[in-house]
């Protein structure tokens, strides 16, 4: 390919035009939006969402973009991330095996932000996310997985550049101007796995959310920023030793940017959720909740269970056992309990009271959760999972997932996405959230977000926190 | 020592008290404090302050702290970040070789920003200030140089947690907040050395100061984070490979927290530019200077001329010949041209129109800027410089400066550091900037932070950018 890779890239982003983003990506865009603002409005009364969105409130701002599920409007860059902390507060948004990471929740709350600020209509949106998401593919060939071992959250850093890639298409920046903004969403990434488990988590993808915006408005503005970042300092900081002219060398840019748009890959869809928790624990839990329903399992026939999974699946799920729902969501020994006892790990088994229920504490120390040599040698960051249950009449009963429900090869139906958007939208009345689903469907024909965030103000006021 | 280090360091912030913090430390923080501002008065005018500027108006906020040179007033971390960026935006802030960064631009508008919101008095400033700088040392003791290596400008990555656990005193948070704060800081890092040359490296100190700024903000509300973020996460995605329960084993925490407070190294002062451009020019830049005055060099006498200097400054010094200001701050042959044509390197040697004459043109393609083999296998990432010139009358010339002057082991006089000032006031008419000068020289004893901030308001105003 031509070098620098990153004016490369900015090249294409401005290059594209309206007809080149057609309607299966449209599609994929969509329905990765509405599941986002789905799990925005879910996660809204998460304390993580009410302390961001506080700190907002006393920051204040040009009332021109509405935080999602709230009567407040605020800047965009704060809107931006308000929503991309409250849509990751339950780890209930899609997420994405390329990136390493969760592609909406950083692009939607930006998109939406700067597109209420701006005027600007459903189509145009649809298909800057098409190519954020693009971009995202790219830069997770480029540096992963080592930018992932490493201990970067891909969420945060390699969000932060899709964004401003997104971004800067929506703004209808040039070649210079869209360079500039990736190479400043660059410089601004950041987001480390250690906090996972902690608050600090959902807060990277509000981090780059607004990242990624606000370096598109630098840009936009005429804000300079190197060339060649994305294959020398990016990918050296992120991925690699050294730095220097050759440092494109330790990432193959030539094959991460060869698929760009052929076909967009959004129209293969993106990993929805059905589970609030770590993608790395769907597997799993999906696994537990076939054999428990398939050979009606009760608790008390258990003699001993665990589960079986591969290298990074270990590394991420730090917690051996939870004791709040945030470590919970990093807990596979914490899910594969809920699973066993509950019959369904959903927003409920997260919640604190759930989390301390004796059953459960003593139940997730019983879990052995161990690496699997063989899923590790053949591919150290598969997210698959085995689960096993001994019973007391000896029996003994094994399941094993490689792809979790929901995952792009095991992909949702419309209703079953309607059915999460409606269960996340329960602050609103049914009516409502019905009426907003239907609008939000039709996005790529909508000419005013703006009257579409406003189905998503939610007008109760909530206790603040302890 | 104790881990996790991230807490015990929360613990040592969160127990300072005010008398732990001596007179000479005190000192070096006002002084720090005083070049700081000057510089963000100096750099208001340059492009990059303005836009970023710019972009703080239009996003808005609640009119509490000061634009540094300016009228408005905004929220605190929309205000440091503006001030942060100017500050660095001509390259004559203060620097420091163990966190390998520029420590006040980060600490100083944080803290003035917040300072001014919460109503916080100035010997409470200082106070966070030689935590601040502390911690920055702590940081790069347990990371340089490979984090720098690595391509990181520790300006934003270390400087978000520098400024995270100062704000977090200046909050009066409890250990487990500070902890937090730091944790939160080292997931808002980030930064990038291949955006040097542009305006995206004074966007850094903007990012961090604000970044850390945010941290404190939200672990004051409760906002959580991991406790062993700085030895595990941190350290492994910056300066290590491998994440995990040993990787404290990857960085010396028990040396880089050992010498904590006796004394405090702010007593030892900072390294102040006495040229506004990189640290890793000044040596070099120095030693031309002495060498054409004490010799009486004309441009028209020489033959030949070149810098020698280890791998660090070259890979820095990433530009062989400058087009821009922005590019002559890294660039050698540029900054030995101009110390060669001009005997000065200020301000004026990197505005454009100075910048774009022949003579400069065409001397700095003569510059031969080369490894020195002895200086690289004694410590690749010193800053010192050799330069040389072969007259026509064929005698040799050479200069070696170990420490450029302003350097801590050279410093700079009460009095020429007030001459800075005033230069970099020079927006503020002499009587407004000595009276300013003698009042933030008492800033120990001020009660009202905003009272000062208002005597570097400036009401003239400045063209928008083209």
């Amino acid at each position: 390919m031509t070098y620098p890779a990153t004016r490369e890239l900015a090249k294409r982003i401005a290059a594209v035009h309206a007809p080149d983003v057609g309607e299966a990506a449209r599609a994929g865009a969509r329905n990765a939006a509405l599941d986002t603002l789905g799990v925005i409005l879910a996660g809204r009364g998460d304390a993580c969402a009410r302390l961001a969105r506080r700190l907002a409130v006393s920051e204040g701002g040009a009332p021109v973009a509405r935080l999602i599920g709230a009567e407040e409007r605020t800047s965009a860059s704060w809107a931006a991330f308000v929503n991309g902390t409250a849509g990751h507060a339950l780890d209930y948004d899609d997420v994405d095996f390329v990136m390493l990471g969760h592609p909406s929740v950083t692009l939607v709350p930006a998109l939406i932000a700067l597109a209420e600020e701006r005027g600007i209509g459903g189509a145009k949106v649809l298909e800057a996310y098409t190519l954020g998401f693009e971009l995202l593919h790219v830069l997770g060939r480029a540096v992963n997985p080592r930018h992932y071992r490493r201990g970067f959250h891909a969420t945060a850093t390699l969000g932060s550049v899709g964004v401003a890639g997104a971004c800067a298409y929506l703004l209808g920046l040039n070649e210079e101007q869209t360079m500039n903004a990736l190479s400043l969403g660059a410089s601004g990434s950041a987001g480390l796995v250690s906090n996972f488990g902690t608050m600090t988590k959902p807060f990277h993808a509000g981090q780059s959310a607004r990242a990624g915006l606000v370096a598109a408005k630098l840009a936009e503005e005429g804000f300079t920023a190197a060339e060649d970042t994305l294959e020398t300092g990016f990918t050296a900081a992120m991925a690699a030793e050294e730095i220097g002219p050759t440092a494109h060398e330790f990432a193959d840019w030539e094959s991460a940017v060869a698929p760009w748009g052929q076909p967009w890959d959004i129209e293969e869809g993106v990993c929805v959720k059905i589970h609030p928790c770590c993608a790395m624990t769907h597997p799993g839990i999906d696994a537990m909740l076939d054999l428990v329903t398939s050979e009606d399992v009760r608790v008390d026939d258990v003699a001993a269970l665990g589960a079986r999974a591969s290298t990074m699946t270990l590394k991420v799920l730090r917690y051996k056992e939870a004791t709040t729902g945030l470590e919970g969501k990093f807990s596979m020994p914490f899910c594969i309990a809920s699973a066993l006892v509950d019959r369904k790990v959903g927003i409920r088994q997260f919640e604190e009271d759930s989390v301390a229920r004796p059953e459960i504490a003593a139940l997730q120390k019983r879990v052995a959760f161990e690496l699997d040599e063989k899923m590790a040698r053949e591919d150290p960051e598969t997210e698959a999972a085995e689960v096993w249950i001994k019973l007391k009449d000896g029996r003994e009963l094994t399941r094993f997932f490689a792809r979790a429900r929901g995952h792009v090869e095991n992909p949702l139906t419309e209703l079953e996405l309607r059915e999460k958007f409606l269960e996340c939208a329960a602050s609103l009345t049914e009516e409502k959230a019905l009426a907003a689903w239907d609008a939000w469907w039709r996005l790529d024909a909508a000419e005013d977000v703006a009257f579409l965030t406003a189905m998503l103000a939610v007008s109760v006021r909530e206790p603040s926190p302890a």
